[in-house]
């Protein structure tokens, strides 16, 4: 008899499980339940079809129902929700939106593919009719007929992630004034403070308003208009919010048939994908997963990942043993003109584990050319890359413009496949001026990684620069004098590069001395002859000061 | 006693290995020569500087010799050439080119770092005035003085390889009248023919004569233009013609002094970049490398490697022992609007060891978007990944537009880190629409390479249909329709894939079925369902339509 298997999800990772089922196994009876009214569309498009980037909504839907019916024989359920599963029967009980009827459908094998939900936490005022969520084609519908038919001036956005940070580029260039409000010190949660704040600038400088380390208290609707309250006290009047503060699994079903789930309601699973009923599957927003780099329990809740593991699950289920060896939560986003990436762990991440910088794990924080520096469209970009004191890299991040994409993805290639800084340095990456650097940026992280490593050089990073005491230091601005008439650390001395060897008299070797360029390269170089020249105490100034104006002004 | 190190070369390799060293150690005495009048300056814009791509000669010069003689203390001599190097003694003799003059200078480390120059074959005529190499800024400044001066409107590059592309499209875009002439029967050698096919079509496309599997007979030069006969007898007429053949290593030097060289002039070293004599060091394309794939003796005249090379030697001089572990040829190259980029062995250079398709490796070709297809700017590439049976990955190509660049890199790494196709499925790759899809290019490629290895699918390449009999075969069109509007295999018969399993009693199931699709997608998924359904012989057409039309067109 063929296997009957019922998929509850109808997108990312519930189609995906669908369609390879299907291509391994003609005879299996596939059942796909969608409470919602499409399946496979692009959530990821969403922000863009509000923006008008993607002009038509058509596009969005990768598969209708009807062609992935003929194209793969799969039943396909749309609006209709799973209410229960009843695993002594291996049934589950499903309610027809439209006519609400109720029905049981057995099963022999049964994947969970439910995603997440966007959290909607019971903020006073939270349901005014201009607040919205963003998930699914219908909320897209929603917003954009809100906008066409109110015309909203004024913006708010709440949550500084990448849905929130989308969104807010989508509706500035829509002409909507925009302010950005997130509890924590930063946006972009997956990059480090000292890369954030990139962003935060990036942004500020399209005249975006960012509110950080702020919440909202209250949302007040009045006359067709929302007051913000937040906890600061400040008030912002808006026409529309949009709330996308996370997303918490969709996971009562499993939790209701008694599948464990973790204390974020983050389904449980083997290295299989079984949950903890052997007959039950589960993908995707809803799952927890290991982490890849230091094998705790995590969620990740991404495309990339759903979609593999649909075709996993699709696997193990004609009986080819495929495991889901963790996610390392590489992800990117375009936030304006710029793009933000990571992979890995960040610094956050290691230091909630209990590592300590330079004990457990080092830093390696460049501003590298996209491409050649003579050919057209060379423009930096910031990469800071983490590894551990064997060499072993643990996470990269990077915010730029040209080529970020590439780079992030040869450090999470690297990442998965073990690589160590050594190894970093030696990948022989394509070169032609309009593409890169006979040294890649991913060559020159991972030297000056090795710089740090070996002990050529000592860095010292931003947040470091606090605990000093100003009397025990020589901040050496190795630049060129016309270089400081665009800013220059305060009290720091001038000695150009060029000039050191000739004027290392002038330095008082009992104190720490901090060389700095523009971007950490001169600084380098000066670290080496201080060093050399029998200087003890030289610390370069990690991404020079660019780095340092981006968070210190 | 500080240790003297002398270089000879200064621009890529030289240049490199005297930067790093002088960074390591601080009291060697270092001396650069180079013959030429610039050091460190960027071989690889010159096509763009004389296209006027880049604008400022300037940019070209990365250092002079002055800034890089105040920055790094580093003696640089230019226009002087080292004519011979005393083993015995540990000496250089040097000409001073300028005076004539000629001095000795001792020793205790010797780099060599002399590069290539371009091929000049003695061919009737070839010394013509309007006949030019490419390979310096000399040489670039003379093309472009020639060509403000005398305004050609005609131009022939000889040699399909990279810089000659890169010329050709450069002149092009200066509105000349531009005709290609390579010997072989393909352009861009790293390339397997299906893949160079694809860039026949792109430059023809711009008006550009190519003219392939012929070769120059003789130059004439009359009346300020030059005939050129070709071997087929066709006879040409232009104004100006830029030879580029190919290279061969400077390596007289080292031959003369005894080192030991191969067959093509290639200096021979060990992995720490020791020729046969461990006091003299060599880098960069006059060396003979290990071909990082397949272990063999080969020549990468490329700057990756060189400037990777340069600090290698850098790091043995000041006794930290590293090795050079080989090259894999990465490289790649913009082409008009095309990107052309390959890593690792292609199907030639098998071929050439021996190894033959499916008896050695496997060849997985697919079409993929280069991000998501609902997101502005996606545009396909052709990906095709070479690995053996064990799925260890042995080479890529890939040719196309947007994110060409990134999926080599990706794959270059891949092959590097040791990477076999299930590695390359369960890379975590960064999505976002405008970077990506949720299964990225390099995942779709190792997916379906995975298809063919587990013999899920069989495939049939474009080679492998000229041996068919017609009368056994049935090519299936499970297109739409519509789509055999653009074009079709003639004979083939017009399945869609969404009535194929209604229609399967039309197959004739004891000839060989080959479903064909736009890319090969629906033909797999056509092939699927014949399998499934007892066909014994379904052969998917690799590529689909595409590839084919590329090629039988
Ligand atoms: C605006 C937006 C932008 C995004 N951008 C990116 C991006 O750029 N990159 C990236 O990697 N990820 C992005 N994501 C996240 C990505 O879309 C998700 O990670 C992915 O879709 C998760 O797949 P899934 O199958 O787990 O859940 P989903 O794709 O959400 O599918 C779950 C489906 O299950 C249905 N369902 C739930 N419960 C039931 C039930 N009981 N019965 C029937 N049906 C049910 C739901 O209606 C839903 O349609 C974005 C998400 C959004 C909303
Ligand atoms: C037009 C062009 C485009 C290119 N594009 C690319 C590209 O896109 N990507 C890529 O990876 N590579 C490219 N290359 C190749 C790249 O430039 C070389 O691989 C690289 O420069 C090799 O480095 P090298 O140090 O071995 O030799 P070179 O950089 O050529 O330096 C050798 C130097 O040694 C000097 N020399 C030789 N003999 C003596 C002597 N006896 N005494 C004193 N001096 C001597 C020479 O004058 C020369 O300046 C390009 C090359 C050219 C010409
Ligand atoms: C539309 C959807 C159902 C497609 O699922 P799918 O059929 O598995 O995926 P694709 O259409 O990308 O095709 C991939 C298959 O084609 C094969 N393939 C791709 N190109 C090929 C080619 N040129 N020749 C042969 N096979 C090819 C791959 O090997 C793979 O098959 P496999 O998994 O059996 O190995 C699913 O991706 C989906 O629902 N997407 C939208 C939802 C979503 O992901 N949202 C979040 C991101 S916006
Ligand atoms: C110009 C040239 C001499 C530079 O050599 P170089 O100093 O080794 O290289 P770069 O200027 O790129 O700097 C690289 C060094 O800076 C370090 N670095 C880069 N960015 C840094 C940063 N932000 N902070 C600290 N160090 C940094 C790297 O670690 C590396 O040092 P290391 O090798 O000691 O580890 C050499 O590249 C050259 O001659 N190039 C032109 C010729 C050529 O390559 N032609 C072919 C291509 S067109």
């Amino acid at each position: 008899m063929p296997k009957k298997v019922l998929i509850i999800g109808g997108v990312a990772g519930g189609a995906s499980t669908a369609a390879r089922l299907r291509r391994m196994d003609e005879n299996a009876e596939i059942i796909l339940f969608e409470k919602g009214e499409h399946i496979s569309f692009a959530n990821c498009g969403l922000p863009y079809y509000i923006g008008g980037v993607i002009e038509e909504r058509e596009k969005l839907l990768i598969q209708t129902p009807e062609k992935f019916q003929k194209r793969f024989r799969v039943e396909v359920k749309v609006k209709n929700e799973v209410i229960k599963i009843d695993r002594e029967k291996k049934e589950v009980e499903v309610k027809e939106l439209e006519s609400g009827r109720i029905y049981r459908e057995f099963y022999d094998v049964l994947v969970l593919s439910p995603g997440s939900i966007p959290l909607h936490p019971p903020i006073e005022g939270i349901d005014s009719p201009n607040i919205f969520t963003l998930w699914n084609i219908p909320d897209s519908d929603r917003i954009k007929e809100f906008i066409e038919q109110k015309k909203p001036k004024r913006v708010a956005v709440i949550g500084g992630g990448f849905i929130g940070l989308e969104m807010a580029e989508n509706l500035y260039h829509q002409g909507m004034d925009v302010s950005i409000i997130e509890m924590a010190d930063q946006v972009m949660a997956p990059m480090d403070f000292e890369m954030a704040q990139i962003v935060h600038q990036h942004i500020k400088s399209k005249d975006v308003k960012v509110y950080l380390k702020d919440g909202v208290e209250s949302f007040e609707h009045k006359d067709g208009l929302t007051i913000l309250k937040l906890q600061s006290g400040t008030k912002i009047e808006v026409d529309l919010v949009l709330l996308s503060i996370g997303v918490r699994p969709q996971s009562e079903l499993a939790k209701d048939a008694g599948l464990k789930v973790n204390e974020r309601g983050g389904i449980i699973v083997d290295s299989m994908l079984r949950t903890s009923d052997p007959s039950i599957y589960a993908v995707g927003d809803a799952i927890e997963v290991v982490d890849f780099i230091n094998g705790s329990k995590t969620m990740v809740p991404l495309a990339g990942p759903a979609n593999k593991q649909g075709r996993i699950v699709a696997n193990n289920i004609v009986g080819r043993k495929e495991e889901y060896k963790g996610s390392q939560g590489t992800s990117i986003a375009k936030i304006f003109d710029l793009t933000v990436a990571s992979t890995g762990n960040n610094e956050k991440q290691l230091n909630k584990l209990g590592m300590r910088l330079n004990k457990d794990y080092k830093v390696s924080l460049i501003h590298a050319n996209s491409n050649a520096s003579y050919y057209p469209g060379s423009i930096p970009m910031t990469i800071k890359l983490i590894f551990d004191l064997s060499g072993k890299v643990l996470g990269a991040q990077i915010v730029g413009y040209n080529g970020v994409d590439k780079r992030i993805d040869v450090l999470a290639t690297s990442i998965r496949l073990g690589a160590n800084i050594y190894d970093l340095k030696e990948l022989e990456l394509a070169y032609a001026p309009p593409y890169s650097s006979a040294k890649d940026p991913v060559h020159m992280v991972a030297f000056h990684a090795e710089n740090i490593l070996k002990g050529d050089l000592d860095v010292i990073l931003w947040n470091e620069l606090q605990r000093l005491q100003k009397e025990d230091v020589i901040f050496l601005d190795v630049r060129e004098p016309i270089e400081r008439e665009l800013g220059f650390i305060e009290n720091s001395i001038n000695i150009p590069l060029h000039q050191l060897r000739d004027r290392l008299k002038e330095l008082d070797p009992n104190k720490l001395i901090i060389p700095y360029c523009a971007v950490g390269l001169r600084g380098y170089i000066a670290s080496r002859i201080l060093t050399q020249n029998g200087f003890k105490k030289v610390k370069n100034l990690s991404g020079g000061y660019t780095t340092y104006k981006t968070i210190f002004s």
